[in-house]
């Protein structure tokens, strides 16, 4: 630490108390991302509630600190973490947890952004009740509002901008300037609706301190089944034949490439190969019906639901189906859930996460695993994601002893190449649910038109002018 | 037309056409909108691509002349209709129409901002799709994005917002500068999602010329009754119950007033009156359950499952229900359809588009109907609305020949009186789903927090610099 952070620290300390600053020790906890990520912070800012984060903020605006929010810092982009300067200071988000307001009737909680999502789930358990968003991960909710997650159950629940009815955030202005925003109501016209704006940009407008969320009733009865399908082809029409069938029953719809499924069976032994000898087939779909209510009397269990809807399909004279194996829903998901970390575990890892039209997601698989097959050949593609929004997990692993790994610049030719044909061919997302750090900056900056980063500029400037989070929509970084 | 005008008529002619412009004759079908509301327009520009729009709202911006877009012009807030200046240009975007391109895979439709909601739905009739926002009016597209209209399928579907992926939109500056915005895909986390800033906001942001629309499979079964609960305490209860027990297959649970109901028989004779012996109840609910899938098989019919439902909530000890009446759906729709029109010919109409959290809006009513009783006890109230949503279309009827209508400041202060109870003491919205113009810009200045005007101001400025529609959130009007 210099003097002058010293007398920072100091200062800071006296607003957020013992328990609210970290600094001269071990901050590993605090620099070290998920994934990859490694940067040093001056210090650790971590105040209990809004007005302590108020005024974290804005003595830092004043004294020109450079603040990184961090929330439950399980990104992948490097947008929680500090850089490597040692000047820039982490705000924690772990304390703001005090907050805690449920309102069953209106089906919303209150919560402070500190709150881990498996936390907050356990909590509304009692009442029957959870906010939907499946993930991997166990982030707080502070980074899901940040980067507006989705997750395996965003067919049918949306993402989190549509299960956010209200939040509190903090400006990044010598003021530290407190927006409290929408309280819970589902319908609000009264103009412009503020708190869109800090949902998915990345901390870059605002911290968020504490959220309404819409909550959904626990699924009680389930049924969960692995299709495979006749061709990459069949994959759109077995989509659609699905929803059609199923109405909001659906719940998720996610794809599983062979080579992803294997690395998984590699990674994790105990997992049962449900295939045919064994035999993991080169793609395959986890589709799953859910209801809220516990079974009655007169109604047609789920299982059985299922197995007609896929003997329809089978019967329908489409050929869309080339197999279909029943399981139990935990079974299933364990393969599901192991995906990520075999991947991981296979080889050096190049991960994407894109999106695209649904009906593009086969055409862009197929069109890029061609293309890489040429320009890079060392590269296994390990493919999963949401095949019913179109999200694709988009997974590259390189053996790691393969000489390439050596090559400067060999990752960055990958990245260039991948986003380039997702992006300017497919016109997919580059970032489906990851939002921007540090890491995919650069293709925020490449791939954002003008027009608009010049408008975001603006709109920081106008409303949130100091520099907050490691994403930078200022529009000053020479591409 | 002053001889400037001409003038401009003249330019704005040779950039849009002789379709394009309008101007001299009789204008009153833009001057007038669907309630209350008159003004006068200096002329009428009709573009019919978004270059042309384009052209003229820079050409306006250019010579200082205020233009409103004007969509379907059904809304009630007098939000797209000119004031009595006559001065300002009228932006019609009835011609606007020439977009359609549906993706049936993606489940999407790109379209012009002047289709007609019937008009689209119509079209994607074809491919079994429907945009799920279900409205008593027939707005067009770009209005409806620009209020962010809900309507009465909103607790299966949610709002405009929650289906609209992507826009295409002209800010107010000397460019008409042109932004597209997302285009189809359901996950795109990349910065900050522009769109969100031109939904809701009343157009004074920017003139939406297309947008990419989520469509939801038709309906194919539908079971509808009519409940009467046993008490005003009873509705959020049968609410939740009703919602746990029928999850994603309940899409509509709307509350009728005795008094609405008794309006629309007194006003379409030819309605059924279904309760025992012609009584009406004090309050009732609509509530409709549908499948997207044709009957299979193996399933429980949807009315045999409404009533197992019923039986399960009448037996259960709670003393939800007094009375449940099935019927066929067309006739309950027919009823709740004319609600509306039945309230508007009572008598003289005050009328209110409320929002509040699902377990106030019972309270807000018994409330408000004592303190109404007492204030203004001429008033009849003839509510009714959205309960699955927390909005109240909340009427209020005065006998046509009271000696209050003559009285100045009447209805003003019987505004005051319900806006300040809703918004004050119930923390509820004044405008639930039809935006801000110029009969309640009054209160927006009112109950927007001076944090926010004075944002929304420099976000104004700062991006669609020009005045643009008739909400104005420059914060410059003295309250």
């Amino acid at each position: 630490m210099t003097a002058g952070q010293t007398d920072h620290v100091d200062a800071l300390r006296a607003l957020l108390g013992e328990k609210g600053l970290v600094a001269g020790g071990d901050l590993s906890a605090y620099e070290t991302g998920a994934r990859y990520d490694h940067g040093r912070a001056a210090f650790v800012m971590r105040p209990a509630t809004t007005a302590e984060l108020s005024d974290a903020v804005a003595y830092c605006v004043r004294h020109g600190i450079a603040v990184i929010p961090q929330s439950g810092n399980t990104g992948l982009v490097s947008g929680s973490t500090p850089d490597d300067t040692g000047s820039q200071a982490v705000l924690s988000l772990e304390r703001m947890t005090t907050v805690y307001d449920i309102d069953p009737v209106n089906r919303t909680v209150r919560a402070g952004a500190g709150w881990r999502l498996s936390a907050l789930n356990e909590r509304l358990d009692a009442h029957g009740l959870f906010f939907p968003i499946d993930l991997g991960a166990d982030p707080m909710l502070g980074g899901m509002i940040a980067t507006n997650t989705g997750g395996s159950r965003f067919l049918r629940y949306g993402d989190v901008r549509s299960n956010t009815l209200g939040l509190t955030t903090v400006l990044a202005d010598t003021a530290g300037t407190v927006l409290d925003l929408g309280s819970g109501l589902r319908k609000d016209n009264t103009g412009i609706d503020w708190k869109q704006l800090f949902i998915g940009s990345c901390g870059a407008l605002g911290v968020v301190t504490e959220c309404v969320l819409k909550l959904e009733p626990l699924p009680q009865q389930s049924a969960t089944t692995l299709l495979v399908p006749s061709s990459a082809d069949a994959v759109p029409a077995l989509l659609v034949a699905m929803e059609r069938a199923c109405g909001a029953t659906l719940s998720a719809f996610e794809g599983m490439s062979g080579n992803a499924i294997r690395a998984a069976f590699a990674h994790v032994p105990s997992l049962r190969n449900p295939f045919e000898n064994g035999n993991v087939p080169e793609f395959v779909i986890l589709a799953e019906l859910t209801r809220s209510n516990t079974a009655r009397e007169g109604e047609q269990p789920l299982d059985a639901m299922l197995e007609e809807v896929l003997a329809e399909i089978w019967e329908n004279g489409e050929d869309l189906l080339a197999d279909a194996l029943m399981g139990p829903p935990q079974e299933i998901w364990a393969l599901r859930h192991a995906l990520s970390d075999g991947v991981k575990n296979a080889g050096r890892l190049i991960a994407f996460d894109l999106a695209f039209r649904r009906g593009d997601v086969m055409k862009f698989l197929s069109h890029m695993k061609a293309e890489l097959a040429v320009a890079f050949p060392m590269l296994s593609v390990c493919d999963f994601g949401h095949l019913g929004d179109g999200g694709v997990h988009f997974n590259l692993v390189t053996p790691r002893d393969h000489a390439a790994l050596a090559e400067p610049g060999f990752e960055t030719s990958v990245r260039d190449l991948v986003y380039s044909v997702a992006v300017e061919r497919f016109d997919g997302s580059f970032s489906a649910e990851h939002g921007i750090g540090r890491k995919n900056q650069i293709y925020y900056d490449r791939f954002t038109p003008e027009v608009i980063r010049d408008l975001a500029a603006r709109l920081k400037k106008a409303i949130s002018p100091a520099p907050l989070g490691a994403a930078d929509f200022s529009n000053t970084i020479t591409k």
